[in-house]
């Protein structure tokens, strides 16, 4: 791993937690340069829904590219373009009977954040945005003013402004609902919240913790920024594209937002690929007023388009929904079995394992790297394990993956209690 | 174009000035869906510096996807990532003496550009950046607090701060040396501009009109920036990778920026990647306290690696002079023989022929298009056309490209001629 | 009235309300150019908490002019101020072993708060204010940014930055601990409320609709800030001077503010003047790193010291406690005679008669000015009817005043029914 | 000194340079406890510009107080402001032909300034200030971020945004005309200065270091600002009420600004007292929508009144003129026989002697206090010692001063000399 030391900078992250080389990968799994094959309960951070380098897309890849099918356009019109707008249409809006225009930024998650705060500041004519205790939306100035974590906004090296959090469903108990003191705010001319351009929020925060958003309160939240004129951003880059079950993470509540961002999983293939969609009426862009060179990345397109199979039929979210349950179901058992003080949370495959013990998170993910699988920690203090895997993954592979980390909890516990007698 | 026209947002800007949906391109050839040919005097905004879907970059492209090369890795190492250190390091680097840490933000310049701030202003514990008159350096709020252009600021929907713009070389005229402006306000604690952590600049500013800073002027830069404990950023996402002949702009000045931002014709196939570079004792960032998702795309860094192959030895270097030299003979033989009023500016394949009718770029542009040439418009008024062919064209492409110039340009000269008669 | 409609810009206000032609004054009791006497429950907005040109430093005031005591001295030494620290040091600090250093800024109470805000910021190294809803602080950036009032704020102009308002005590009803919600926002680093270099208050909110904080309340606030190394400023403008009993209103709730502002009747005559007093270990300052030129106004130095001998004993706080006892009982009175939906608040004597019917309290001033009795409405939307009488008051003055809010509120509930009918 | 070094805060400044604790004063005249009387040169600088304590305004001023005249006012109407309103238009805005609606903020000039960029950003609906090069305009947060000294800005502790400081004039030497830069940036939109909603100057920067704007360059400013629709506001704090000769500084360069602040001298007795001025189309203030406790100071109405008597006729303005010429003359002859390097500065009664030693001015002033002559320092460098003589000042006092300032000059070179032997 020489080169990476000498030459790459400090700021890497996982390489730290997962030190292997990877060379290959398929479906649930990775292997690295040694030929150690590991189950991958991570995705890419949410990226890899359809797993790695799925067949029937990779050979539409594949034949693209082989073709010369033009790589590159920004905005100009290409005929791989036109095929994913006809088919995204037809596939994933038309039937949710969702009228949105289509925005592509930059091919990044961030970038979509962006243009989205921009569109609803510029719509609007107000500043100021309200986000979400704990929320992630990107390491840019405008999207990490709307994320939480302290650590990564002191990395702006500037004041964050223009943005007020406030508190997550739950985050001050079962017993608070947290929108009331949003909605106090908004009524109160004189609660020093200027009205807001727009409310963002992940309806699950991943890197926040798996953190869930209720049905309830999501249609709770709809109302009172409707009777405020006031716009509702669903970032849906790392919940979206089925993770929770259907398409869009905020389809079970019924709520249709004023504004979508779409990354991540979009391409299917791990090809960089971001998309912005809004109402109609807020589509008041001028032409080139946002812009980004990498706005036309048509082999993304092609793999986009071609994952859009997935969502023809009911299949995926079915699947989705029975894995999820069966993972929920053996995390309790294991907690119970255990009596680990843990809180198991999520919606469909994006589970969290919440510890009380704010140091198992860590310690688990590492014996579970040892074993063989690849699985990340969330939430401010990393108190979390964070079960992503892809949505396509068999049940014997859930079930050996969950046998992992059974085996990690035991060996962790075991340790704990070693180390205390 | 029912399906854009119906779908796509307004935003969408290069589609309304070159109204074909492409399909396949190949070198310096684009084609469109009803099999007409475009000569690309565009290169993708500079992300075609080795042509459309170069044949030696294309098959190793190919076989990396054939074998389930791993495509998304986040910052986890892979042999992907390896091999483009190695061969950065051994083509680029070393030959240069140059001594950099290389971080791999987002895939886009701007994430680039938004990671060098952000370093920048954390390194120095300062807020203020200064960057130039027409400088572009991205749509991000980070980005386009940078960034001249007023009617792309304005889509900000908030003001833009934390930084300072001063004239470019030449913006008062040639008998000012614009740096003698930023050098008092900098020597003067009185002068209302607080120290700043960076100057962020272009060596040749792209969308700015394709400004060219002299050598000298980039010296003195150089020299006021160390003097006052200040980080030179040179962002050469549109005129590094031998747009101007050397791999960096800034080789011919002699100068070495504390930090370079890479990214368009990085990957050389028109894949989202990017780079930051920066002095080993800037490498202040702690893990992961900017991230990304797409900041480890692999087939990118495949495709970059084989891309590298072009700096072996000095061959394309002394094409791309040789080929600017020949098309500003051409350019200049134009003005002079159409007795138009303009200057022809710029440095190696990036040139630019500025009117002092400003409708006249535009104009000429759109007849190039009808004569099957793509070439795009610069400057805040557009009044710049401005010519970008992949770094590879042929000389009879080259030609041929100027040859539709020159016809376009007579053409338009008549209308003018005939209607002002 | 010409001259001020022909020459006075529009932002005046208080005239509307109560349009006569001041001329003299004396005590509880204002004349009008036509000899018009009115009751005053106003007090200059807090500055009159001795009354209208008090006899014993009115005499000491003409003696100083008369003798040409200097006037002005920035911040020079003058035996003005020199007996003023003398003797607020005997009178104030050393009785309350407060151990504070005092700092003169201009003269007025938005001075007052921006210099004490610099100063947090400067000491702490952090950007981030936190005040509360409803809060008052003034009207310059630094002030306005920590102030509640939309409209107010709205006149800035940019947006207001680098603050968070949180709910006061009370603020989501009785059931609800506000401070639950900021502290949880402060124990958690993924909260986006970055940690802040102060919380400032005012312990009875004046403008915002007379809104008392408990002093349990006040000392969790006091516990949390220590806590977090935050530093808790007070600002003891409108109600310090003995307005809510003790000479600062937190007396009674036994916490010690690390920063406090002064001003309004801190001259005891009307004459402008203000301070900051903070703990010596914040006394960071650099020569003259604040400033401002009437910061060194000496006829205001030898009234405040005068007014000092308001509290040489415990006389004005006895007093103040009595009539403040009258007058909540009569208004309880009134409210259960007349049947009217009011709740009564308050502290010492600034009492508020909250109407829910929020047109009432703008009525009844106005049925009370014509009555000869000025007194203010408060609250956001002016739903609050503030008494405010000088603290010197008689209680058979007290009485008249109250008699007229009596007779005001009789005519209007008998005009409502009337016109209900 | 106790006293103030145990009680006072670090921040206290002049009274370092100048150690005496002063107790009356009368005219050109200090007298400290101790009896000793010093000539001032200082002026409470610029607030005492019709001397210590005039007669014939403190017997007004003592008449008002005994007659129990009401002291504070807020915005309500008073006999005292109605007699200011009409006296300043009879005498000042009517023979100027000067068409102004006139705002009472708070009494200091920070609350003037703050006014003033409130309202000018609230009219024409921008955010960006422009201002000068070493200008100062105050200490609160809108005021100090116009102003250019780097020490102060680093005091507010919060980055200083939404303006932008450009050169003075003469600040880049006589050959460049510094408005070259201002306008290009205009009426470039690709500049990166955001149109700006005003332009705030001093005429005469008095702290900056005696720095004078010429009239030619003032009516440019004047044209260039109206070309772009830009607010031009005159800060005449400092060096308004007489100060270069003219009651406004602005009179002799013909223009007309939209916005003027007045405050210091205004009273003409050292009571606090401003006031902010602006064509009438420009009052959109809504009522209360700026406010401030002491905008009804009514003791400084009354002096404010009877110091209008100073411009019934043209006596004060030919005087200055002749007192700042005979200065000058004495002043440059002194430069000349000790063969110094300094310039000389400065219009009617505010001038300068600029070292090029940057040590030397504040060791003159400190001999000339040893001498009994108080005179400040101005300049970044606290290079320039400023001469700012109360107008009223007699021919022999002033020659007076300058022979203590040539006695010190000499004393100090001779020290010099020596200290060089």
């Amino acid at each position: 791993m020489n080169i990476f030391e000498q030459l790459e900078s400090e700021v890497r992250g996982y390489c730290r937690n997962f030190p292997a080389v990877f060379d290959t990968a398929k479906g649930a799994w990775m292997t690295d340069v040694d030929g150690r094959r590991y189950l991958d309960f991570f995705a890419g951070a949410g990226v890899l829904n359809y797993g790695h380098n799925p067949d029937r897309i990779k050979s539409v890849l594949i034949d693209y590219l082989t073709r010369d099918g033009i790589t590159h356009t920004l905005d100009m019109y290409s005929v791989a373009k036109q095929n994913f707008l006809e088919r995204f249409h037809e596939v994933i809006l038309a039937p949710r009977a969702l009228d949105y225009k289509i925005q592509f930024p930059g091919p990044t998650g961030t970038n979509a954040v962006e243009a989205a705060l921009k569109l609803a500041r510029k719509v609007t004519g107000r500043e100021r945005v309200v986000s979400f205790t704990n929320a992630f939306h990107g390491m840019t100035l405008g999207s990490l003013a709307v994320t939480g974590n302290g650590f990564k906004r002191a990395g702006a090296g500037v004041p964050l402004n223009h943005t007020m959090a406030v508190p997550f469903d739950g985050y001050l108990g079962n017993h608070v609902d947290t929108l009331d003191y949003l909605e106090a705010m908004l009524v109160d001319d004189g609660s020093g919240l200027d009205t807001p351009a727009a409310v963002i929020l992940e309806t699950v925060q991943a890197e926040g913790g798996v953190n869930v958003a209720s049905d309830e309160w999501l249609r709770r939240l709809r109302d009172i920024t409707k009777a405020h004129d006031i716009l509702l951003i669903v970032d849906d880059i790392q919940v979206g594209c089925g993770r929770t079950g259907g398409f869009f993470s905020f389809e079970s509540s019924g709520i249709v937002p004023d504004i979508v961002t779409l990354s991540k999983s979009l391409s299917g293939y791990g090809l960089p690929l971001a998309l912005v969609m809004f109402r109609p009426e807020l589509d008041q862009w001028a032409p080139g007023e946002h812009n980004g060179t990498f706005r036309g990345h048509c082999p993304a397109f092609v793999t986009a388009t071609a994952a859009l199979d997935f969502w023809k039929d009911a299949w995926l979210e079915k699947s989705v929904k029975a894995k999820g349950k069966l993972a929920v179901e053996r995390l309790c058992k294991m907690v119970k079995n255990f009596g680990v003080k843990a809180e198991v949370r999520g919606r469909g495959l994006i589970l969290g394992l919440a510890f009380e013990d704010t140091e198992l998170a860590g310690t688990i993910s590492a014996a579970c790297f040892e074993r063989g699988l690849i699985i990340e920690t969330a939430g401010i203090n990393d108190e979390v394990l964070k079960l992503l895997p892809s949505l396509t993954i068999s049940e014997e592979e859930l079930e050996k993956g969950l046998d992992i980390i059974e085996a990690s909890l035991k060996a962790t516990m075991k340790g704990d209690s070693r180390s205390a007698a």
